[in-house]
């Protein structure tokens, strides 16, 4: 039977806890900062933030449009096209970001082309060594390497890479 | 831990899934159309008209504002207000709901609260003998009674009953 759309979702949001949560567990004890790329309604950056209290997170979005409990720090927020504000991000913060997720995809592919390009293009130098991208596209980004999903996660509905 | 706004909806995904999965398999043989209560993004819709392609799916929103290919069959999709165009229906096809899926909760308290009040008090009469309610909020509806989840789902995640 064909997948619905309740069930990619579904499998989507089993994939993203499962490898956020391996990912919380993987960084604990190294240093380094958080990016999440895509506020959205909150949700992910509400479920970085609860289990990675004492990281700084710095959350791109075009727009604050989230759940009110859920609006991130000004000084914490980089609003704007991600098509500048990620590359200026990557150079301010270069090799300190120990966990980087990317949520940018949508159900357009024409969008979710060019955020595989921007990504591809311009996450390399943010990453700190051993590193992690997680991601909901599909990405190749130099120096890092695809890992293989944790238990739950379904292949190919959620992505994790270190860098090498 | 809290329970993230990512860990509520992914539970509640879950609980729906397993609560809907396990009613198509309930109601297979028996006679009887669906009344679906909240279209949203058509993703439960797409989901029950895929695993019951035979049955007449009424779906009931005050817009139609979902994916393009989860729009309703125009004379399948009553248009308005939950508070007048439900108790019509449940005159209309009085006795012939073998499935009756609710799932009109936000995140808002008083309007949760409110469309609790208004499927206690209109729905009785709509459900064919043993048929099945399955709903995002708590109800009480006279006549039916409240069935255990199945695996997989999460108590108070969603809700299923039967009337007697
Ligand atoms: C939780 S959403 C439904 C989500 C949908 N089942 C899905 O899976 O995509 C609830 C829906 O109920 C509708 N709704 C809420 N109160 C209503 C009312 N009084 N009359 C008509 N529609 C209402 C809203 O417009 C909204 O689309
Ligand atoms: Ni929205
Ligand atoms: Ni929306």
């Amino acid at each position: 039977m064909k997948l619905t759309r309740l069930d990619k979702l579904r499998l989507r949001l089993v994939a993203q806890d499962a490898c956020l949560g391996w990912a919380f567990n993987d960084i604990a004890g190294k240093p380094g900062i958080v990016f999440e790329l895509g506020l959205g309604h909150g949700r992910t950056y509400d479920h970085i933030r609860t289990h990675l209290p004492d990281r700084e997170i710095y959350v791109f979005d075009r727009e604050v449009d989230c759940y009110e409990d859920c609006i991130p720090p000004s000084d914490k927020m980089i609003l704007g096209d991600m098509r500048e504000t990620v590359p200026e991000a990557v150079q301010r913060f270069s090799g300190q970001v120990v966990l980087l997720h990317a949520d940018t995809g949508s159900y357009g592919d024409k969008h979710n082309s060019a955020m595989q390009q921007l990504l591809n293009a311009t996450l390399a130098p943010a990453l700190a060594p051993g590193g992690l991208l997680v991601s909901d596209l599909k990405l190749d980004v130099q120096g890092t390497e695809p890992l293989p999903l944790p238990p739950g996660a379904t292949e190919s509905r959620y992505f994790i890479y270190r860098r090498t």
